[in-house]
């Protein structure tokens, strides 16, 4: 069964605004047994919004689209809707009340803008939004579904999870025949790791398919099988293991941040940060889990010397010496952070994520990054290609890295 | 002019990655006076990226796609390209010599997989990548443009900013007569803001749009004209800066972190941070920022109450009388971050970000901010819809833009 998938608004295809709906939507129905066939991202206008509903449902029993709803923009996307599927306006009750309740809550007086969320097309059934005023809509045509929801993210998250999943489960009654499976390595490149598989690639049965996903220092191996018996695809399953063993991080595809916390809750250990050029970066990966208080005491972002010298007890004589992007400030940052915050085991970096502040000898990219624990403690000079964001993505994912090998190993 | 775009790649279909590349393309694009069109974003399937280019080339002088290109995908896009284009693989010496460069950099042995990345279809020209192994390529069909780059977001970014910007600008010589404007507001439900500037919408002139891009308890404004002369687009630019003075934090278009990074710099001030629930996610948006090291001293993520003791000073009996979230700590924190960093100013939060540990006094979402400088600390009490990600990104932004508000008031 193939979904596709629309998304609109101005604001993304200026670049203003991230998408993040379409991932999620991917994520969650991909899980589920759908083939997700496609995203399409148009304007606010409605003959792009027409045009991409009705060629995404050409192609798929189901499309979702995202945005295009709330009191600014209500009157374009509902009156293509009604164009395609028919239906006039009316007044839903329900959606009204939930609008007067969601506006008495934050303190907001009505306006006729925010009422009119609540006139819904009499072709829809109206799938609630308790996180928001706009609702979404179900509609049905010639056998295929498509689904309008708002486009603020939790809103679109929220609805998912609370009704449109168990929604399509119930009409979309299908059997999955699909099986996937996913592992993450690290610490082979892409080519090599390829290169290392291609007899496993050969060797698979029809219908089956390996998929290299990476993603900074981390590639997640997914194999795809349709029609396989369990048996066969365990089977196929282990022998990936096997091949490999010797860069296996874990089943399941995860971030660096995934991987580290997992180990901590397995053994019991909280994590400190320690971290300059990342600049708190690392910290925010690791609490944006949820539960992440268990595994996490807390950090410092020493961005200036003085906050390295005064919160991580790093010498002002080795940051004169050695300077504060070296092996020993790395080392003495990791080392502070335990002591600062009494964890098990900590991360820390320094380094140049540019543009600026790179020099013949230390140029942008030149990272020290160290992970400690209370017996042990490990550095790595990195030399990382790309920009900022590129320099500080990197350098946290390894960093974690560096710090799972130590928990892999020795816990 | 317009511009379509086009996202290849089973792992973002999958949700596994998140496409950042056709934001960045849109972003740059239409500040240059493209118009994009829509993006589309397809799977490693030939089919699929070969209806999606001829589809996108249909509505557009330009068309980029990024991805499908790298070791182990290359084979299916560049059999698509010559099935479009026409042209057989040549080896390209200097792409092989960039390739050979960028192995050798990383220590790495090449193999066959990477050296066949110098093959090019020869109906191409070449834009060079020197981010990474993966070249450009640009063709050329019935007066259109067709520009495939490398999926990786850092080597999009190096190599649009490094060629092809300027190579578009040679090629596609036009006038832009387009004017545009941004301006950022806060501080007003994007309902009632549409409602205060009806009467401006009413009086704008033919061929002049504004549009209402929110996100986050901030609302940019973008007033568009075609044709309009530069004093009457400028008078209509003024008269938006009065009618919406009391919720102006500047023009142009600002996230929170942009804001409060601007005024710093203005006046000479530096920052510092002490995040509970935020958990580092506000360093983060501040370091990412380039030349963050003249605003930013440093902060605490203080996730367990013993690092809010400890490293920012907070009183463990106001801990234990009051509760970690509550406003008295929130207050603690954002002085306790002054003295421990010495920094001008600071932002504090801490709060319930779920899913766990709200309580029926303080349900998830519950949070308190503060911000301080020498003379001044003001604090908030937000009760915030969403989930963890949408709580923690509204903390964040609420923080700054409290500071925001005295820094403009007072310094």
């Amino acid at each position: 069964m193939t979904a596709n998938i629309v998304i609109i608004g101005d604001e993304i295809l200026l670049g203003r605004v991230a998408d993040t709906n379409s991932g999620l939507l991917a994520r969650e129905l991909t899980s589920r047994g759908w083939k997700v066939g496609n995203v399409t991202t148009v304007g606010d206008s409605a003959e792009a919004i027409d045009s991409a509903i009705r060629r995404a449902m050409e192609s798929a029993e189901l499309t979702i689209s995202t945005g295009g709803l709330g009191p600014t923009r209500d009157d374009i996307t509902k009156s293509v809707l009604t164009g395609i599927f028919g239906g006039s306006p009316r007044l839903d009750p329900d959606v009204l009340a939930n609008v007067e309740t969601i506006f008495a809550r934050r303190g907001l007086p009505m306006n006729d803008l925010t009422r009119s969320q609540a006139m819904v097309p009499d072709s829809c059934r109206v799938v609630p939004n308790h996180f928001g005023t706009a609702p979404g809509m179900w509609f049905e045509k010639d056998g295929k579904v498509f689904v309008a929801l708002p486009g603020v993210p939790y809103e679109t998250r929220g609805i998912l999870h609370t009704q449109l999943l168990s929604m399509l489960q119930e009409h979309f009654d299908f059997a999955d025949t699909a099986r996937r499976a996913e592992f993450t390595v690290t610490g082979i490149p892409e080519s090599a790791l390829a290169e290392a598989l291609a007899p496993f690639e050969d060797s698979l049965p029809a219908g089956c398919h390996l998929a290299y996903l990476p993603a900074r220092g981390i590639i997640v191996l997914r194999l795809d099988s349709e029609g396989l018996d369990a048996d066969c695809f365990s089977s196929l399953c282990d022998d990936l293991r096997r091949r490999t063993a010797d860069w296996l991080v874990g089943n399941g595809a995860m971030d660096a941040a995934a991987v580290v916390s997992t180990l901590l809750r397995e053994r019991g250990l909280t994590l400190a940060t320690a971290e300059s050029c990342t600049g708190g970066n690392i910290a925010s990966l690791v609490t944006a889990r949820a539960g992440a208080s268990d595994v996490y005491a807390g950090g410092v972002v020493s961005y200036s010397n003085g906050v390295k010298e005064h919160l991580l007890g790093v010498d002002s004589t080795v940051l004169a010496t050695e300077g504060a992007v070296s092996e020993a400030v790395a080392r003495a940052m990791a080392t502070g952070a335990l002591a600062a915050t009494g964890a098990d085991c900590a991360v820390a970096t320094t380094g140049i994520a540019g543009p600026g502040g790179g020099t013949a000898d230390k140029p942008v990219g030149t990272v020290w990054i160290a992970a400690a624990t209370a017996n042990e403690v490990r550095t790595a000079l990195l030399h990382l290609d790309g920009d900022r964001r590129a320099i500080i993505d990197a350098a946290s994912s390894r960093a974690l890295l560096l710090l799972a090998g130590m928990l892999r190993k020795h816990c």
